[in-house]
């Protein structure tokens, strides 16, 4: 077999606030030789999500951070083209951490299969992947909706936020989503049934909740953070639970993230807030994936990927969720499968 | 029977800040003649507690509001003077919410009698009262300590907070506790056997701390809130868990609470936080309470009060709360019981 050409993104910089094309680097290298247990994978479809971005500094939050001058990775989607692993054939569509690359070298013992025939394969990286898993296990297991009450979630035209409002209605909640656009809160209240949205960038937000949430809110579910959450948590009802997923708007902020403290409004409401990782729920992960399966199947989970077509736009499209330009699952194609 | 005369202390005026004696009318009245089911309550013990400032306002928090030109209420330990309630005799000791009074009348179904023969009868207010529980069900529902965790407490030479410490180390938790004297800090380490206390008057508290909890803070039971708070939370560990008990150090702020926001702190760590209030443990009180007292007679759990001795002394002394000028919990004597 010949030497196949690779292409990487390296990590050439560390950002200082909002990142640029100049923080990425491409590199061409060659596939290194297969070793017994490997695979090389073909990428398919690599997702960009808004928590690489914490990796990108030089200071460990909930997962280290990418070293300099070496590949960033993530999720992503792929197709074995060689293998030395026992259970896994050239043509089988698997899921993995990898690289920022057209192929990978991958240990079989680190990646998953991907049942082809189950639902498209890109919603490994989505509805049936980790974003899904966020959404049901920090709504479900922090949240803990209840029939009636009212849930707002931030971000809510993101891959997490628009599975957060969608469980919250197959429980019975009231769903109230915030985004940053007419078009995506068109998009969750006509196209995936939230019962209102509002854009956050119009108006008084705290007034457009307050409208939105007659009866004040049960469940906040953030992906955001700011003053976004200033607004949403100072109309907390007594025993509300706030289940922290993400901070997205502070991810490049350069100084303090300085604001009102939350803690008295906890207090006096009895109000609980818990930060938590999808990976939290490792061990719990198949229940939540056959769960969120089987609701697409019933048509109970209507989902939306915003597809960029391309290597070369890798950075492009990661650096598009810190301006809100996805709906639904940010995602890159690269390659369709081979058969 | 002649008429008895009686003293009350009225909320004359809302405090902007912090309050002071102007905030408080002293009034003499007679006692109503008492109805069928009520009690004449001679007062003997009453307590002042920092919950009590935020009634001052108004404006709901946990608990409504004072009236203005009423009496302004809570814990008494008194001792029935008159009976016209199955069930009450002259001389039992009953603890109510009742009135900063020296005589209040009382429904005999709004008191609770306190058996002397258990502890002395002032512990109903704090040790085996609402001090007690709020540092029994905080720390242990909410917190969760487990053998050879850290467990920081602020406001630790206060009512709760010596209890806090002494119920972690119970517990097989390592009790760290932040004061604000010299005095304070010896007395909790010396005297109640906490593992390390310090002072958050004296240099850097950040530093002081992480000295304290070489291994980090697993938990967080915050009574005071403010800087002395972001201090603590800069330190936490993944998994920590944060009861929210009081606010103190905020408690007489004129201007909004503004700080670092600690929503990526608690993200980061999967870290939980919770704000409660006793009553939110009513229907468990009575265990809580046994255990308590278990303990007290094992000579687990000690306790110190700070005495004032006065009717008139009464506002001074919850004034005395947000100076720091109590040790454990403050109580005013009003009389000895009559037998």
């Amino acid at each position: 077999m010949t030497t196949i050409q690779n292409r990487q993104i390296l990590l050439a910089k560390r950002p200082a606030g909002m990142p640029t094309e100049e923080n990425f680097s491409f590199v061409e290298t060659a596939v290194p030789k297969l070793q017994a247990g490997q695979l090389l994978v073909n990428t398919l479809y690599l997702s960009v999500d808004p928590y690489m971005r914490g990796r990108m500094n030089d200071r460990k939050t909930y997962v280290p951070p990418y070293a300099l001058n070496e590949m960033i990775t993530g999720g992503v989607v792929g197709q074995v083209e060689e293998s030395l692993a026992e259970g896994f054939v050239p043509g089988d569509i698997v899921l993995g951490n990898f690289g920022w690359a057209l192929y990978n070298v991958a240990a079989a013992a680190s990646v998953k299969k991907v049942n082809p025939d189950l639902a498209p394969i890109s919603t490994a990286l989505g509805v049936l992947g980790m974003p899904g898993l966020t959404a049901y296990y920090g709504l479900l297991d922090i949240g803990q909706p209840k029939e009636g009450e009212t849930v707002v979630v931030s971000g809510a035209a993101g891959a997490v936020g628009m599975l957060v409002g969608q469980i919250a209605k197959i429980k019975g909640a009231r769903a109230v989503g915030i985004a940053g656009s007419d078009e995506k809160i068109n998009y969750l209240v006509e196209e995936l049934g939230f019962d209102a949205a509002v854009n956050y960038k119009k108006g008084d937000l705290r007034q457009q909740l307050k409208e939105a949430c007659p009866s004040g809110v049960d469940i906040y579910f953030d992906n955001v953070g700011g003053t976004v959450s200033d607004a949403v948590l100072s109309l907390i009802n007594k025993g509300t639970r706030i289940p922290l997923c993400g901070r997205i708007s502070l991810y490049n902020l350069e100084q303090a993230d300085i604001g009102p403290r939350i803690q008295t409004q906890l207090l006096i409401n009895s109000a609980l807030m818990q930060g938590f990782i999808v990976s939290n729920y490792a061990e719990q992960a198949e229940e939540g994936l056959n769960q969120m399966a089987q609701w697409l199947k019933e048509g109970k989970i209507n989902y939306t990927e915003t597809i960029t077509e391309g290597f070369d736009n890798i950075p492009k499209a990661f650096l598009g969720l810190f301006c809100g330009e996805n709906t639904g699952k940010q995602l890159i194609k690269i390659a369709d499968p081979a058969r």
